[in-house]
């Protein structure tokens, strides 16, 4: 049976990158070696990652504008820490704005490093929207945000408009739709929501932010020393970064990033159109604040839920069960879901509608 | 043609570990979903990760000593500078070997922490031998060496005895001899040598050193937060973890360490006995100190390149060119090569001599 996979990450991919990464582990270009033994510093794998480099740039249409991307380890809660040795001054300060448990431990890394101001927060309703009506200190060293939290399905629709260095934490939503990505000053994300397994860590730096802060800089999360090193400092997660191309050049092919968003429009329109409509449901977050890629929702009445439980798993569906912190179901639907499966969940939701 | 791939790493892995690698991206264990593509939260990928790490305590010779293995990211240059932040006392000491360019690594990120000691170097002789008499400060807080040094083709033999705690960088000899791994406090490896590919580190450490420095930890680099989160404080490197277990599995069902260590000295003994043999190469290191992974050797004439070259590519050899450092060649014999393709290079080198 064809399945419905609604993982909130690691997560679905698109199955021809599947069917290529699988096939590169026995033979890699016709190499007759496996992708998993060899050099990083062969040909062949120097080829992949300054494609890799050069794809993201071209995607995110920072081409030429003075940015260069990384591909490096230990996800977003590595760069958690980056983001402050690299760009928090000595005795400075950085503002954060609090939308969810990711927002929370990149704070509590920045806290070892100076003054962290939460310009923000939406804890105070359990993070079910993105507070608007704030003030950025002008004399922070960076403002950060998360634009998308997969927890509690809200995401940010518009970015403030500060003087200091914007960073973001893309992980669950990058590549998945339209922005001035030049807005931005340093992007981070986790790869395994949109870009491909777990294991590598995307970074989008604009360069000229770097190398400010006065502070010593460990090696290993140097951000000046992966640029110089061509995101080669040390060993990088071969096979990840090569199936992070595989699932870039599929995007590319699509059409890039403005034809999934259409798609990811349709599908997001699709489940909150029925979560709305149909009665035995409800959204969780602030209508205007939810998540196009994490759909967060509970049942009205819980005794439904065996049966909802059991008409879901048998129409093929997975991974639909809400994190603790919310409770009820979290549809993830990441850029390789395809739209049939969120008709398939739509349908099961009718479905228990009529037999309710 | 079968190759024979000497790649000093990432590096040849077991041909079964590649084909259920390979199967697993289109079906993990039956499930209708890709290894890639399935939750680190899943019961199938936790199973994965408790049976790794058990499993590597096993092979080691540790269940029931007070260690924990965890399977991290960043690479052992990552562990370079968590040893530190882990182990090194507010104004405290350590104490380092420098026996090659990772000892290096090690060195300069543990300087910004606290004072430094190298207990002694070889590298005066371009790191072509382990230095042997050399006494460690019984004030430090921990003594750090790197057991095989895979650019210059040199392996401790035997470790120093000391009352304070030993870490050791076994990045490249991990799980090719048997070793009373009890007197050793912390060991790190990254995987792409005898593990697993590159992507994940493994680290063991036996609990009771940890939490003695009075230090702030970040959250991501410290032991204590891995280990309390069962090596899953942020999402783990599945894919890498899942082959590497696949790759444990092959090692244990072989006979485990003693079994493989047996190989691995046929190998070493085949390939130096021929260097020592042939009147047209000569090793680079120290016998006493030659690696069982990593043979460095030299043409000792330099018009027998071309020849030799254009041979053992002829023979399907691959990466046996030699660290810019040294020169020459450097034949990489990691758990999975076969005896064969040692044989194989070892008869290139014959007939090179007929053919001169």
């Amino acid at each position: 049976m064809k399945k419905h996979n609604y993982s909130a990450g690691p997560c679905i991919l698109p199955q021809e990158v599947f069917e290529e990464a699988s096939k590169s582990i026995l033979n890699f270009n016709e190499s007759g070696l496996s992708i998993l033994e060899i050099s990083h510093r062969s040909k062949d794998f120097v080829a992949v990652m300054e494609e890799a480099r050069a794809l993201v740039l071209e995607l995110l249409n920072l081409e030429g504008k003075g940015y260069q991307a990384l591909f490096l380890q230990g996800g977003a809660s590595l760069e958690f820490l980056m983001v402050p040795y690299n760009l928090m001054k000595t005795n400075g300060k950085a503002a954060y704005l609090d939308t969810g448990t990711w927002a929370s431990g990149a704070i509590k890394e920045a806290k070892a490093f100076g003054e962290t101001v939460i310009v923000a927060s939406s804890k105070d309703a359990n993070y079910n929207y993105i507070p608007k009506d704030y003030s950025i200190p002008t004399d922070a060293d960076y403002f950060h945000c998360t634009s998308n939290n997969t927890i509690f399905g809200t995401q940010m629709k518009s970015f403030p408009n500060t003087t200091i260095p914007v960073v973001c934490d893309m992980s669950s939503d990058i590549f998945s739709r339209s922005l001035d990505f030049s807005k931005f000053d340093l992007i981070y994300a986790g790869a395994q929501k949109n870009m491909g397994p777990a294991g590598t860590t995307l970074v989008v730096v604009k360069e000229e932010i770097l190398g400010k802060t006065g502070r010593a800089i460990p090696n290993i999360l140097n951000y000046e020393q992966h640029i110089a090193k061509e995101s080669m400092y040390n060993t990088p997660a071969v096979f990840a970064v090569y199936t992070s191309l595989l699932t870039l050049k599929w995007l590319k092919k699509l059409g890039g990033i403005s034809a999934i968003e259409k798609i990811n429009e349709a599908k997001a329109n699709l489940l909150y159109t029925e979560i709305d409509r149909n009665p035995l449901f409800k959204g969780t977050v602030l209508k205007e604040d939810r998540s196009a890629m994490n759909a967060t929702f509970l049942l009205e009445n819980q005794d439904h839920q065996e049966l909802f439980d059991s008409m879901w798993k048998k129409a093929g569906i997975s991974g639909i069960n809400g994190h603790r912190s919310v409770g009820g179901y979290r549809a993830s639907m990441y850029n390789a879901l395809p739209l049939d499966s969120v008709q398939v969940l739509v349908d099961v939701m009718k479905e228990l509608e009529k037999n309710s």
